[in-house]
């Protein structure tokens, strides 16, 4: 085999046409197999396999540069650049990350994860050549679905303006994770139908040079037309055609599906592990289609993750016009939102955690100055959820919690969740936003009936002394696990409170349990930094309370063991208990209140 | 006058040509008038009359609904629409706000202030008004500058696949505040030249019709153009070129500086009020362009606000290749400084802190992840800083200080910023921010031999017992404040700390402050709700210390008196003295340890 043999990029050169063709078979085979064990990005990366070797056959990398957007499509450049182990030997799989990783290769420049960047990155790197005074290629390879997020059309604007080598690969497979959406798509679709012909082009509007490559799967066209923009002196787009999942027939003929697979069965496609119980998309799915047919006005919006929301292809058709997917452009979305809701319509935006970042701004200027009623639900944003360094839910918090206006909540169970939706997008006084919680899906069975627009009220469902537990969201359970084993281990029956508020405090509950509580503990799933507990912490700071803050330490974490991780935050209901032990019953000494129970216990 | 019987948008309707164009002059005297004696945004204005009064004739707003970019340029639109005495009468200047404002009309939709939402914020509204089954136009108008921005692109792509009536009146007076940057601009360009005929479109690449307007500062081509798509089924560009500053011919000529004004003689253009000290724009401007000459590695970067950096044009000029303007592209600059660090530049992006929060993804994603060296300035990140709703800049802190990785700098002296800044620049291990102090320049020229490099250790620069004051960047010089009060109402010498670093605590320092001290006071410029004092609070939650967090409770403030907003928030030294004996003193019964100071007082 010949990419046993591929050590770095200087040994593809060495090959001949035919030779790279076989290659490329090898290459899929590996892909296929490894994904069928492991699972991973799948059609992003069956679609690159002839792009990267001309990539690395006519480039020289480290000191030409490749950036791949998103790096979803990234295996095959792995496979090519020192890493081909991790994709020929099962033992191997998880020697590399799923996306670009500077820790792994000098051939990968950033740890990208998020879409749009690419191009925006790799103006940097050209800038710095240039100030540098040195030469070489710098190359931003981005994908047609992720041309629809606002920083990769900003820098497709400033690197049209560059007078200086900048190529820009795009790898136009006419897909997003789904189908694509929005008015540059029916361009890139002309210019497939014209061979790159059309005179109006959005890339040669934003001032490139422009290549269009039909044959985005053939190895020598690609290589021709690299060969031809090498060294180019001003910017140049590469248009290529490209199959997504080319290679493997299932995938290519349910793309969607095969974006990204776990484990199946080569033969048949099947996954090897299914799940059919319900989670949380599956369950906001179903409440929101049944919403939809009782009321027009409700509209669910996605930037190009559907299925976050349960909306699979015959979902979006049964919702019509009530479904609108954006694009990769949660900016947008917010703003969008915002108008729907301003205008009388009931938006519910749907969007992973660790995505909603990138809309900051727009929650803080577009939605919540105005206080527009509109709904966002944060899906994964959780110690539970993702766990690649650029997927990561554990900001949503500090993001979030701290705009002023904005409503955030945490609900604890099913019911709540879908009862503080239903509030949520009914009501026309505040922006809203729900933090699905991570993990499995908790489901008691209970009607809730409490009022969310009285704001602010948290609600104590088991009614204590000494300790009071405030567990948000996911992390209550977690709360309700520390409460029995206090319980069990000091006599001390806590007081265990859900505050389903992220964004304020109740005072009055809070002032009431200086009564008879010495310990407030405090439990969250997110980074500690910016969130909840510190603000009961400051609440507190003037008083006798002791407050223990639990969550996660503000660091990016990759590829992490959940357990591991749930240890070193000391978030374990053993671990708690004790640190309460400890840290506080121990100092009780100094604490100038009487109590019968902590008597007991010394 | 016509303007003073102008109440409402059918009043302009009732005119004829001739009359609608002698109301632009009575407009544009009136603007001049009012720019001259109140300041204000001058040119986008200016440039806006005819194509304001041809909207409000050709559509029936608020029915129509019209939605303005950035919105500095909705005087023209708040004078036809019920606000004209707040331009035309001086006792009345102060009645309106500087953006559009849903609490003052009902013909503005939403309070703006940021670039690039108008499209996206347009987009929500008509796809509420098609779910609702509704008719009515829908437009967006956006400047030619705010196109560089990614929510605008990404806007318009989302609007060029609505199969509904969409409006887009891009303003094309070929200047963002400076000159614009980036590829597009040769398109619109292009588009001029060619009357608008040339093949290639940047609009037409994004599925509008398009419509171009040469004379668009002339009321009857205008409304001819708008008569043309009103009612149209479709998304559609209406393409005109203005002049800023049009009417006054040294704004006109001078379009830069007259973006935005200060009151000024009408005869001669000079600015009533002269600024000649140093302030913190001119200082980082002085100290970067020496820089430069010295390495060309250093860069500059902005996202279209280069004098919030002293680059004027003469300075931009003197800079050459070493200073970019990436157009109104926050997350491009971010990105784009992190590849220029990555690849051995030295970048300082310069930018205000209300812009910064358009990249916070950006700056965890492509920056902090990565720990490339790039140095962000944040720039009136303060209460003393702008005071429009759109514009305050107090939400830097919690935005940015719980980023991981990140180093977040807060100096209280032009001699610490300048020693922070150059360490930033010069170090290869962290990604950098600095928050610029407002207020006014602080200079004690000492020496800084602080090696910043030691992250996060404080300064105790008072050393004394039992309350320790925190002063970080601006409101350190508060707390001296504090402690010369405390020190001569009480007797209690404070214990004063410059912390640095607003992203990490000094363990150390905090942990020895227990050893003397009954109580720790924070002092922060900015929201207090996931801010820097609430991490104090958090690390002496378990324990004795009492801790008091002073800094602006998180809520959008308008236009605020800034006295005021002090008081409101307790932060002049005698209430917050007041605080300290009300709150800690008096509650000392109670506090265990003895202290010699203490019992004197009491």
């Amino acid at each position: 085999m010949y990419i046993e043999n591929i050590n770095e990029p200087k040994d593809v050169k060495e090959l001949s046409m035919p030779q790279l063709e076989v290659l490329a078979d090898e290459m899929r085979q590996a892909l296929l197999k490894r994904a069928s064990k492991h699972g991973g990005h799948f059609g992003p990366n069956f679609g690159m396999v002839e792009a990267t070797i001309a990539l690395h056959y006519v480039f020289d990398s480290p000191k030409d540069k490749i950036v791949y957007d998103v790096s979803h499509q990234s295996y095959p450049h792995k496979m090519l650049t020192g890493r081909k182990d991790a994709y020929l030997y099962e033992e191997h799989y998880d020697d590399v990350s799923g996306f670009t990783n500077p820790k792994e290769s000098e051939h990968d420049f950033f740890t990208i994860g998020h879409t749009s960047t690419s191009v925006s990155l790799a103006c940097g790197l050209a800038k710095a050549r240039d100030l540098n005074g040195e030469d070489g290629n710098v190359i931003a390879v981005i994908g047609d679905g992720s041309l629809s997020g606002g920083e990769a059309l900003e820098g497709l604007d400033v690197a049209g303006e560059m007078n200086s080598n900048f190529i820009v690969v795009v790898n136009d497979n006419d897909m997003s994770i789904a189908e694509n959406h929005g008015g540059i798509y029916k361009n890139l679709k002309l210019l497939r139908k014209t061979d790159g012909q059309a005179q109006c082009n959005l890339f040669k509007a934003m001032n490139f040079d422009y290549i269009y490559v039909d044959k985005g799967n053939d190895v020598t066209s690609l290589i021709e037309a690299f060969k031809q923009v090498k060294d180019s002196k001003k910017p140049v787009v590469v248009h290529i055609k490209t199959l997504k999942g080319k290679g493997y027939e299932i995938a290519e003929h349910n793309k969607e599906k095969w974006h990204f697979c776990a484990p199946f069965d080569i033969e048949t496609g099947k996954p090897l592990y299914t799940f059919d119980g319900e989670d949380y998309s599956s369950v906001t799915n179903v409440y929101l289609l049944d919403k939809m047919k009782k009321d027009s006005k409700v509209v669910a919006i996605t930037a190009g993750t559907p299925t976050i929301m349960g909306f699979t292809e015959d979902k979006r058709k049964e919702a019509g016009s009530q479904f609108v997917d954006v694009g990769i452009a949660e900016e947008t979305a917010v703003a969008m939102a915002s108008g729907i809701a301003k205008n009388g319509g009931k938006p519910v935006f749907g969007v992973y955690s660790t995505f909603i970042q990138r809309a900051f701004d727009q929650i803080s200027q577009d939605l919540c100055i105005d206080k527009n009623p509109a709904t966002i639900v944060t899906f994964a944003g959780s110690v539970y959820g993702m766990n690649d360094v650029t997927h990561i839910g554990l900001q949503d918090i500090p993001m979030m919690s701290n705009i002023p206006n904005l409503v955030y909540l945490a609900p604890t169970t099913k019911e709540e969740y879908l009862a503080m939706l239903d509030w949520s997008i009914e009501q026309k006084d505040y922006p809203v936003a729900i933090k699905v919680p991570g993990g499995q899906v908790v489901s008691d069975g209970k009607i809730v009936s409490k009022d969310f627009s009285r704001l602010n009220t948290y609600e104590i469902t088991e009614r204590g002394s000494d300790v009071a537990i405030i567990g948000l969201g996911a992390f209550y359970h977690l709360g309700r696990e520390v409460a029995t084993l206090l319980k069990e281990t000091t006599g001390i029956a806590a007081t265990v409170i859900n505050p389903y508020y992220i964004t304020g405090l109740d005072e009055k509950t809070l002032n009431d349990l200086k009564k008879n509580h010495f310990a407030v503990i405090t439990l969250e799933d997110g980074f500690l930094d910016g969130g909840f507990g510190q603000k009961i912490s400051g609440f507190y700071g003037n008083t006798d309370m002791k407050v223990l803050n639990y969550g996660i330490k503000t660091e990016f974490l990759d590829r992490y063991n959940l357990e591991k991780v749930l240890r070193d935050n000391h978030l374990t209901p053993k671990q708690i208990v004790e640190d309460i032990k400890e840290n506080l019953l121990k100092k009780l000494k100094k604490y100038t209140k009487s109590n019968q129970t902590l008597k007991k216990i010394k």
